[in-house]
């Protein structure tokens, strides 16, 4: 197999140039100047490698390997390539790099497709400044329907629909959803982002389901005043009520019967924000997660509860927004089947696992036979700028990526 | 007595306007260019009424009516025009505008000081900016010696020594301390920033004490990481630990034993800030203020040893800096006297009272006797939009200003 291992790490080195921190941090926030710049090196390196670029009304851009058989559904493969503030290197980017590779690889050993091989890049599949992760999939399924997501907002309250068109990309965001049967199958290829296969010494690991990731924003709104002159039992501090959540969030997230389950506060934003003044305002993202859907849910009926009780004691209201409440996603088992005898083709060791980590790939398997191919990072650390999977994985996952979209190129439906 | 009401309203009015915030709220962040132009108002308007203007090293500005006298240590009165994020527009601007006012009713009456009076608008009494409140009076009173405040940084990491000669104002830090005696008396006029004279339906208050403030930057580093695949029992999460730390900040201050103390947390940073990541670094902003210097180095001791445990506990690593750990200021009796006495010649009701708020007078007192005047403020409410005082109020604190300035002038040493 003629992946080129030298040049996918080149490449992926180059993207992560293309950023708004300092290396090895990486900062690329959707429709940013950066994100634009990352976009334009992508779509270069699709067209000299004999592509078909299109893009949709959100951005997801679409590069297409045309097979004998233009006419039946495409096999997809693809991931992102925006990355969160301070972020690594690695989570999306070589989904994407290695799916472009894995095409270039396939093209150069001669191999003809019969069903096209399209590669996706999917716009924001960070929520970092909508809120809202796998806005583009999301879309693309139709998870989220085109007016809903044009009035989504950022922190400066400027909309999805006007900073996407201010961005280049125009039409109506309802176009972005995927015609049913658009395709036969689809593969992303991703990072672990845990420390399981590191720590197991297998080489590749075959995702059969993805956990149900719930997002909240929670306002809380108390009363500010001068901390020096408002006595502590009339204060309605509305950030240590924030602080109490955070911590019942916590304490949800552990008490739910499953280490699988995961509760995280990563914003809090303090208002006025000033030493001397008593927080009138707080603002809080929270993230849970679970393979388990009920349990899940129990665990944001409890935080819900919680936060009913903190409010009441300390005379604030509080106000939550459900971001998301996505259910989990089930891989197909003839695409899980298509990456095991690929693994097993090449003499690959391979383990079936779960990921906790969304992707994509979650809303993809809502119109699409999906599942996706882990390969091992450093300590399974991940959104940091020390995140590391070596170029030997990389050429790896890539190698096993190519072998599955021939062989789902030239599968029967 | 010639205060012109109308004239200080509409001059309080029109310094409201100079904003970084939307009216009614105001924002004038020191050294910005919203807070130059306020200098710039105050200059003009202190020009106009034939004050002899200065500024020293650090922006603080003195407007001197020259006395008969004018070798005797002069009679200082002012306070600051700086205002915290999304603040109100009294903190600090009736002493100023109000003293300003004080001197033009004393010469439109005919009044010849024979000790010189003189305005002070002192620099950043607020901390936003570089962190530590009263920057300007600690630097006059050499509470901060001019080295150790050159190095002072603001968000940006630029330096105090470096914004300030960008802002204009030049020569070494050190020349900003004042000579020994330079005052014979130094009075601040302020809104009270609590509700008692408003409650007790008292017009004046004379303060005889201010509170002992302290500050804290609290520095978490614990280990960020992806928020769906970081299983709960291996977090060391910064956000948490600091949500902790808040939490027991408002218990110390709220178990010591008196309604005086108190303890805020009014700033708090989350780092990388993304929902989907835990968060590897917080920074939190500590407040915490007593009448009572042993009681709130107790609260001080008790949030320490607090923070000690949940490092231990969470494995992160807490930095603690002490900004600031101020003693309370004693006023001057023959200064508290003479505003008594002013407040009697024209049939002012008055209380003497402590100020929970510090303000320039609490470093003017280490070199100068100091008191201060307070006027009743709306529902105590501070640090507000909503922050108000009457007209009425105003004009009448004036009053005693100009009559307590008039006396001091003509005081024996």
């Amino acid at each position: 197999m003629s992946v080129n291992a030298s040049r996918l790490a080149h490449e992926l080195d180059t993207l992560a140039e293309i950023s708004d921190a300092a290396p090895p941090a990486v900062t690329r926030v959707v429709f940013t100047e950066t994100d634009l710049r990352a976009r334009a090196f992508l779509k270069t390196l699709c067209a000299e490698t004999g592509l078909v670029v299109r893009e949709d009304a959100v951005g997801n851009t679409f590069a297409r390997w045309v097979g004998s058989a233009p006419e039946l559904p495409a096999v997809g493969t693809g991931s992102h390539v925006d990355a969160i503030p301070n972020a690594g290197r690695y989570d999306g980017t070589v989904g994407v790099l290695g799916g472009l590779e894995a095409i270039r690889a396939l093209a150069h050993e001669g191999f003809r497709p019969r069903r096209s091989i399209e590669l996706i890049v999917f716009t924001a599949e960070e929520p970092t400044r909508f809120g809202i992760g796998c806005l583009g999939s999301r879309l693309l399924s139709g998870a989220l329907n085109g007016s809903a997501g044009a009035h989504l907002l950022d922190r400066e309250r400027r909309s999805l629909d006007e900073v996407r068109q201010a961005a280049g990309f125009v039409g109506p965001l309802s176009s972005v959803r995927l015609a049913p049967g658009a395709y036969t199958a689809f593969v992303e290829l991703h990072i672990e982002q845990g420390p399981l296969l590191e720590r197991r010494g297998v080489e590749i690991g075959i995702v059969t389901a993805i956990a149900a990731p719930a997002g909240l924003t929670v306002v809380v709104e108390g009363e500010g005043g001068h901390a020096g002159a408002v006595l502590m039992p009339d204060r309605r501090d509305a950030f240590l009520a924030a602080a109490e959540i955070a911590l019942a969030v916590e304490a949800a997230a552990r008490s739910s019967g499953s280490v699988d389950t995961v509760g995280t506060v990563g914003v809090c934003d303090v208002f006025p924000g000033a030493v001397n003044s008593v927080p009138s305002r707080a603002r809080i993202e929270v993230d849970v997660r679970d393979i388990d859907l009920a349990r899940r849910d129990a665990v944001l009926a409890r935080i819900a509860s919680t936060i009913e009780e903190i409010a009441g004691r300390r005379r604030v209201s509080v106000r939550t927004d459900v971001v998301n409440a996505d259910p989990p996603a089930q891989s197909a088992p003839a695409v899980v089947e298509a990456i095991a005898a690929a693994c097993e083709a090449r003499g690959v060791s391979f383990d079936r696992m779960i990921s906790r980590a969304y992707h994509d790939a979650l809303f993809m398997a809502r119109v699409a036979p999906t599942a996706m191919v882990f390969i091992p990072c450093r300590g399974g650390i991940s959104h940091r700028p020390d995140e590391h999977a070596s170029s030997e994985a990389i050429a790896l996952g890539t190698a096993v990526l190519a072998d599955t979209l021939a062989r789902l190129s030239h599968a029967d439906a």
